[in-house]
């Protein structure tokens, strides 16, 4: 496919693309209807009632249904996750309402006329910001995915997901708007001898982790921004923390503290939970950032085909290492691998949705996708994970995830 | 401001901005409260009871109150437009439940199994496209900005608007998923006879606009895909045209039919309506992209500053001809302009963010900005596009707008 429009540039492998597209075309004579009757049979007078009124604020069509699906129930109310229906989204912004939930001990109620945020420790004047104050330091907007360590725990343990949102909805993306921390660190004043930033957040858990001062100095946004408007409160209303590329946890949502430190705090959150055990039964003391990972959306578990023909095949793509090299995509079970199209533009830390058309000939197929990231890290298979992490491991899987095409058009879990 | 990111690169002008960033940071003493008391005093035990439980579909804080106004209501329930209150946005994403509204007749209902898209005329093979199939073929997904031809008319004509949201309001900008428009013309085979297409909306008004061929077969989306999800039901769902850089009526919503013909069809809503009426009292027969324009939207009318002090000025800039190349803001009516830095990446009919840091004197001061894009048109002024135009044009509106700050930190129309 041609695209002349400028920045936006062409998508992926351009001879790739054009391939496929050329494939596709020669094969979609049975896809679109052929117009039989004449107009008025398919062009009648219906819906030629005056419609409904404007909004002050718009509602989706009563006719989409996609949901965030409860995983994890916890002890308590509000406590547990939603994830993420992956296999309803479309391009890269998760809309703000289906963005995944993991909450400690359910969303505050926060008025932002009444939030501060405290900044303290080893800094040389310690500052309390409003939310009024932080609107006025220079701001940034960034497109980033978030990530819950936990997400596709189950593949680890033997208990394969059925489809896209169980195996990975703890996974979304926004356009984050906020103030770099590295503003506010230099406005109070980092003393030498600090080391770690500890975030606390003003949930009822007062969930905390500990972030090195160098990623804090780089690239980590007080963000009170997302997909245009404010945070929304299962993601921190009325501010959080986003740590680009890091697991899910240290985002640190509805943000209340910050506390300048010479070690890291070593919290529950990052010392009982969030630890990765190994299967000589030692852990690592932290392992932040997310590894490479992708996953095909559709065609997917639990979705039917209507029959043989042309499809696309799409999903997404991340890594919290470095930016989206590749997407391949294959039909066979790895036998064989086809590179997909990367959405451009691609950025570093957000999410890369690929696509490649194809043609179901009928027959039984297994789907899947594997991508690659700058820094040259390959997305593992299924058994090179477990076998590095054991089965008892509970955080960062990230293996090639598999779909079953039956004949009868029926997808499910490989 | 030093960005490591690779992709997203540094916003705008970096040794403009990084200036700016310094000169905001040294007199920043004033905007964050130095703590006093202890910590007990600030971070007590409140919000330790557990908070709301998870939902399906989120909803935004109810302390956030943004919303949709009316700007022009019509003879009928459904007809007229709501504007986006563009100084409540965030980064470069417009909530789909805040994207401006414009119906000629209300917002139709369509059931997406049962909606269909009629592909007819000048071509070898008359198709017919389910939601079904459509979703079937290769997509792609862009950022691109709508604005209706009508926004900011009432400057024309001596009646400047008090609000970013009044006078600019008419304009948004989502991530759009969808289906090029030629991979459906060649599906069909287009004859060599043909020169223009006829989109035709399913609402009430089957609102109709023709599009030149060539257009047609270069950038435009048939898009069922918006932010994320399904496209709103008041931007066309379940599916519309999105025909980028150009003005809004164009993009015709709840799309049910395709006419390839070999001239335009002068339907009403491009003869009677939407017709740019110049000065000698002739008019344009056709005027299609919107050229470059920007607005301040804080500081900006309708607003108050607490005082004194660092302030981001920060705004929207977009253009429908070529990339945004550069955004300019004064705070004295014009006499000084400095750049701003320009949100990355600066896509082709994207919007474009632009921030400078300033700190108030506290003196009066008139605050606007103005940009230019890469094929080198610059904005004009408010008395350049009247003297061209007139005062009874109604369409196009494009130019500068400032806000007055007065000593008392009220802004108001300038």
């Amino acid at each position: 496919m041609r695209d002349k429009s400028n920045g936006h540039m062409n998508d992926g492998n351009p001879s790739a693309h054009s391939r496929g597209r050329r494939r596709f075309l020669a094969t979609t004579t049975a896809l679109a209807a052929t117009m039989a009757g004449g107009l008025t049979d398919l062009l009648g007078d219906e819906g030629r009632e005056t419609g409904a009124p404007m909004r002050p604020y718009g509602e989706r069509s009563p006719f989409e249904k996609a949901a965030r699906r409860s995983s994890r129930p916890g002890p308590l109310t509000g406590t547990g996750s939603t994830l993420t229906p992956l296999e309803n989204l479309y391009g890269m912004i998760t809309p703000s309402a289906l963005h995944y939930e993991r909450h400690h001990s359910g969303v505050p109620v926060i008025d932002p006329d009444k939030h501060e945020i405290l900044l303290h420790g080893l800094v040389d004047k310690p500052l309390v910001f409003t939310m009024e104050t932080l609107k006025r330091y220079p701001s940034i907007s960034r497109i980033y995915f978030l990530e819950c360590s936990g997400n596709g725990a189950g593949e680890y343990q033997g208990a394969p997901a059925a489809t896209p949102q169980t195996t990975a909805g703890l996974f979304s993306c926004s356009e984050w708007t906020g103030v770099p921390l590295s503003t506010l660190l230099r406005e109070a004043g980092v003393k030498s001898t600090a080391r770690w930033v500890l975030a606390e957040g003003g949930d009822a858990s007062r969930n905390a982790r500990s972030i090195p001062l160098e990623k804090a100095m780089d690239d980590v946004l007080v963000a009170y921004g997302q997909n245009g408007e404010a945070v929304r409160p299962e993601q921190g209303y009325p501010v959080r923390l986003i740590v680009p590329g890091w697991e899910g946890n240290i985002n640190t949502k509805w943000l209340q503290r910050l506390h300048v430190l010479d070690q890291p705090a070593m919290t529950r959150d990052e010392a009982a939970d969030y630890t990765d055990l190994l299967t000589n039964g030692k852990s690592y003391r932290f392992s932040f950032a997310m590894e490479a990972k992708s996953i095909v959306t559709r065609p997917a578990g639990g979705q039917q085909l209507a029959g043989p023909g042309p499809y696309e095949i799409t999903g997404l793509a991340w890594s919290g290492r470095a930016r989206i090299a590749t997407v391949e995509v294959s039909t066979d079970a790895g036998r064989t691998w086809q590179k997909a199209a990367l959405q451009q533009p691609v950025l570093k830390n957000a999410v890369v949705r690929f696509r490649l058309p194809w043609n179901w000939d009928g027959k039984e197929a297994v789907i899947g996708s594997r991508c690659a990231d700058e820094s040259g890290y390959v997305q593992p298979t299924h058994e090179q994970i477990v076998s590095a992490r054991g089965t008892h491991a509970r955080f960062h899987y990230n293996g090639i995830k598999w779909w079953r095409l039956q004949k009868s058009g029926e997808l499910t879990n490989a």
